[in-house]
């Protein structure tokens, strides 16, 4: 059982976390480290964290038995630097990083065998720690990764811990993740930032967002997420982000020359397939 | 005032359209031809239409104020020669296609001045007239597209019928319609379309659809409209689909570029532009 947590990053993820695990009854005291002064206040305010500071180094209470890191990922191997230093030799460290990979690797190489990388399958476009929502992660996956390396006691303190919030833990190799959210969710956001660049592009004298219907809008959600955070992931996530663009640059040259050649059977055909493959997620 | 109308496609665009006439007082009949009986039954059932028939040729009262086209757009020429020898000199013929440029010019050439182009930005991926909604253009934008020579009565009867379903008419000519059109919605449609298959290539081995993650459901609803609708869009508006297709492609390279080289501070640029101007629309 975690007694003590500490927070890495007070946002909205991070937030939605220890505001879910306060909850479904978790007293134990939450710490949270920020940059931003701000962010720790409105952490305190929301009820997401007990107390807080603007660095690692501040932190005056270090026993603590897990630590959340919950930063855009390209943050991370420094935080575990720093973190090594701090934190006692039994302390889980674990995080909530969007990109897997070699940034496992190297945490574990940081940190020890108490590092255990995990991904919720939540979120929005919303952020900041205002936002928070305790119910975030009820009924979502929540991939966990450890090697082979990892340590069981610890993989299963991350596991209880994700399941308090009502998550479904689902277990996968860290490097499988990388390809499977590269496809399924960075792959999408590039497509979508991409979709607003071409529509400002298009506009010039007419303002065409000033026409945004019918599904536009849902479509385009996505693409107000943290810029930061995203930056990140597709760096941190490069190569698989980069092969999945590439395909998806096929598909749709592919359904531009349907158009183009006006093959209207194979065009029916196309989106039929797309719209059955679709219809089987809800 | 129209006090009659017949609508050609029993769907749902064409019964939420009928089901918002009679939910604010429409007391005329409404009569509904379709290719599908199975539609016209739906259609009597749901209320949305009070008699109907699979063909033009079998409807038994011509003396209708309002005719609604409301099927795919490329059979709209047909359907618009088939009505020429039934309707009367005064009756209204409207639609409600997402294409209008030359369609609309065919059409005027085929019925004369009567014909109205008309276009609600509204719908869901939702097909079929079980599934109309009295609501749906309640407060959304109908554009309608007058020519030089469409009757101006016409046009008062036309703009007459949406503002009574909560709708607000906005006038746009038909070829600038296309291109806005091709960009906000043609353009979303095909980027949503070929992700799907682009997530079907990737699966192979591992069923990549497991993992409908954050955000992917909202983004990918849209690509579950209809097909044949579809294809008639995207060929019936085909030269401002490609062309917004192939600016939509250099965005994406111009992001691509920018993750394979690492540009850090213009990748984040990129995303904050994108960001700002996608929540500019909420």
């Amino acid at each position: 059982m975690v007694r003590s947590l500490l927070l890495v990053g007070v946002g909205f993820m991070g937030g939605s976390l220890t505001l879910a695990l306060r909850k479904r009854g978790f007293g134990g005291e939450i710490l949270g480290v920020d940059l931003s002064q701000e962010a720790i206040a409105k952490g305190i305010e929301r009820g997401a964290i007990d107390r807080g500071w603007t660095s690692l180094e501040e932190v005056d209470d270090w026993d603590v038995d897990m630590v959340v890191i919950a930063t855009p990922v390209r943050t991370f191997r420094r935080i575990g630097e720093d973190l090594k230093g701090f934190v006692r030799k039994d302390t889980v460290v674990t995080d909530l990083g969007s990109v897997k990979g070699r940034l496992v690797e190297d945490l574990e190489r940081i940190l020890g065998k108490t590092f255990v990388g995990g991904h919720p399958i939540a979120g929005t476009e919303k952020s900041g720690v205002q936002n928070s929502n305790p119910d975030l992660f009820e009924g979502k996956k929540v991939i966990i990764t450890p090697t082979g390396r990892t340590d069981r006691e610890a993989v299963e303190k991350v596991r209880g811990m994700w399941e308090e919030t009502g998550a479904v833990v689902e277990f996968m190799d860290a490097h499988l993740h990388d390809w499977v959210f590269g496809a399924v969710s960075h792959l999408p956001h590039a497509v979508a930032f991409a979709l607003i660049d071409a529509i400002i592009e298009m506009s010039g004298e007419f303002d065409l967002f000033r026409y945004p219907g019918a599904g536009f809008k849902d479509f385009t959600r996505i693409a107000a997420s943290d810029p930061v955070m995203w930056r990140d992931i597709f760096l941190e996530n490069r190569e698989n982000t980069l092969r999945a663009i590439d395909i998806y640059i096929s598909s749709l040259k592919k359904l531009r020359g349907l158009i183009k050649e006006e093959k209207i059977d194979q065009l029916t055909a196309f989106l039929e397939e797309v719209k059955d493959r679709r219809m089987n997620l809800e």
